[in-house]
């Protein structure tokens, strides 16, 4: 029998068994204190070195971050800061000895971030850094929830591909059995294959591997992405709807369960949108960036959100509309994929979403019709790639949009972080390790 | 408003609109019918062309497979063999038109798996594939459900990594920015990296791949993982124990949903196992396999399960113990991977579970002590590759175990099919499309 209890759930004036790793070490002359720190909490023991004299040998073997198990009783203190509670130890036993970390900065400094990601498991035993999976954890379970009372199907779509994805640039080549792969972009084209298949509405959670050389602090060359992708619909709002509904729901749950941590461990709050999140074209927004923040576009760019349009969406969102989102609609076809339905006008039938002036998704309505799908490919020169993809809008395919999130970043957004500290392990151009 | 309804939530004797793929057509003078089929079944339409003319145009041009909505009234009718009802058709539209399938094979014959495979997504459209991922869905929503419940948190390790995760045996090689990197065998080191970290328990979704040239029935070099990882256990009977939970609460969820289609469309039962599993060490394995069966291995064999004596698992498991599923345990260390724990006897402290005589799990508690880890991965001469990971157990480490699950692999003997039947999409050495 595993007898073991969470520190969160220790039973007052009764005997607990406890474990986790040393938090901190005080050891006097006739007593011993030391925090423990589970999953749920930390814990003061309290050991008598005069009375249980048997445990003085492992006691001056215990370091920092080792791990340990105890057992003794927990008692109620008001000496003791820590939840106003200790344990009095019977026993202790080492289950790991800890060298010291490499990772502790001296007093006054901090870490480099490179130094910690060296050493990642060891920078993910702060609380805070643990909070992050918590809360990353509960989003996914939300999103999953939601899609799953609303009849979606999960599927896992292949990564490894014989043709580039999406527009080329940036993709991992490989070596299949002495042919050329590529490791996918993005599940867009199996994720529309399901549509075809009659499968209606599916998510997937899987990687997107990105073979970019960017060292920016939003990029990263393999994350994880939350796909979604439904049939039937009258318009890409009813995919904008959708995803508001999910990211309202989430949301909620997260403030529900973590309110409280992310305060006071990230000093920021976890705000509920409202429905429905504004809306605005490119060329409104353009507009009122030039009006408001005296920001100018060259004309060139208007077709697109620019990295300095984007940023300034926070301040338009909140100034305009009192949103952290905002929905960006109408940029040209230049600048969004072929497989985009466009309007009678020919304009893109799709939307990014911004999140505190970054963008967090890209959705739309797809062209399902094979001759228009097959005829805006050309125009962008695609053939090869393209043409196993296109063949499955010629045996009937429902009219479908979706869209993607990566969930790294919404951590990062969230959270107000960079990627590199958003992700579980982090990877770049010049980080494979660990 | 999207006001489309599903087949499986009609109104009777109301007005609904519905859309779907056209399941069959019956064109006759006066009369039409057409079966048109949705996610969540299959409705009969009844138009009168004498009535309604305007329709007629429309009629001629539809297909087979095409998608079409369709506006009408819902009635109850002793006449029609699907369901009882009909709609009496007001309007249709078609949405998208269908060229001729070409995976229809002729009467009386059955059309070749690699057939279907190149158009996966119509074979994908039958009721009977489409539930594989239906039943696949809730299968891992039971499975998520159970450890959300249990404090688990939910990690997406990196799948491009620096060295060859396990043995070194199939794996791909990637070019990362002119250095060579692999695609990840297993999460294995990365989720022992999360118990490092103190996260104590999670658990993970994602691609597992795998450069194996084997054409067998049960082999893919991509499929989908469910691995759990968990600290503070006691022996590696806590993990079969938790895979024995997960399990057999998944299975119970699945036959409370979809027992009725599993047996009819798949003829088979759905059986809720009961704890604990039977389990059995290698040794007496193979005494009762040559006792009851007549099957000799070779003693250079034994510290192995054959593929013969894995299959006959399944007859052994049903005869000694009315059992689907066997623990074996008892595994030499030469057959095990280094980081198993062993005991005093050197043996490794692990176990594979069998299904109907298909291996569906390796479990183990890991070694977590550092030099005692080191020394095994020594003893296998794996010196560079498995540096990186050996280095998260220096710094303290709590006991530890855990086992992965093939997602796939469950479905196809859940449901008795080949694995590439299983699959959304199967990769096989020479099937890289779609």
């Amino acid at each position: 029998m595993n007898q073991r209890v969470l520190i969160k759930y220790l039973k007052i004036d009764e005997n607990n068994v406890i474990s986790g790793f040393v938090d901190a070490i005080r050891d006097k002359k006739n007593i011993c204190f030391i925090v423990v720190r589970d999953i749920s909490g930390k814990l003061q023991l309290t050991i008598d070195k005069t009375k249980n004299t048997s445990l003085n040998e492992i006691l001056s073997k215990i370091t920092n971050e080792s791990v340990i198990k105890a057992t003794g009783k927990i008692i109620k203190s008001n000496f003791v800061k820590l939840n106003n509670q200790e344990m009095i130890v019977d026993n202790i036993e080492i289950l790991s000895i800890a060298k010291p970390s490499p990772i502790i900065a001296p007093k006054g400094s901090e870490t480099n971030i490179d130094l910690r990601l060296d050493y990642r498991w060891l920078d993910l035993r702060s609380e805070k850094n643990t909070l992050i999976f918590k809360v990353q954890t509960e989003l996914q379970k939300s999103f999953r929830n939601y899609l799953l009372n609303n009849n979606f199907i999960e599927i896992h779509t292949p990564k490894i591909i014989n043709t580039e994805s999406e527009s080329g640039a940036g993709v991992f080549e490989l070596n299949y059995f002495g042919k050329k792969a590529y490791l996918a972009q993005s599940p867009q084209f199996y994720k529309q294959m399901a549509m075809a298949a009659g499968f209606e509405r599916i998510f997937e959670t899987g990687p997107v591997f990105r073979a970019e050389k960017s060292n920016s602090k939003k990029h990263t060359t393999e994350f994880s992405g939350f796909d979604i992708e439904m049939s039937y619909i009258d318009s890409f709002y009813d995919i904008m709807n959708l995803e508001e509904d999910l990211i309202i729901n989430a949301l909620k749950n997260v403030k529900e369960k973590y309110e409280e941590e992310i305060r006071s461990l990230y000093d920021t709050q976890v705000v509920i949108p409202q429905k429905p999140f504004p809306v605005i074209s490119l060329t409104e927004l353009y507009d009122e960036l030039e009006k408001r923040y005296n920001y100018k576009a060259n004309d060139y760019e208007k077709g697109d959100l620019t990295t300095a349009g984007e940023k300034l969406c926070e301040n338009l969102a909140k100034d305009k509309y009192n949103s952290e989102f905002l929905f960006v609609i109408g940029y040209s076809a230049e600048n969004r994929a072929f497989y985009h339905m466009r309007d009678k006008n020919g304009t893109p039938c799709g939307y990014d979403l911004i999140w505190k002036g970054i963008e967090i998704t890209t959705g739309a309505q797809r062209e399902h019709r094979y001759k228009i799908l097959a005829k805006q490919a050309e125009e962008k020169n695609l053939k090869e790639d393209v043409k196993d993809y296109i063949k499955f809008f010629e045996y009937g395919c429902p009219p479908h949009g979706g869209f993607g999130l990566g969930i790294d970043r919404l951590i990062m957004v969230l959270l107000n972080l960079g990627i590199k500290e958003s992700m579980f392990i982090f990877r770049g151009p010049d980080r494979l390790t660990p």
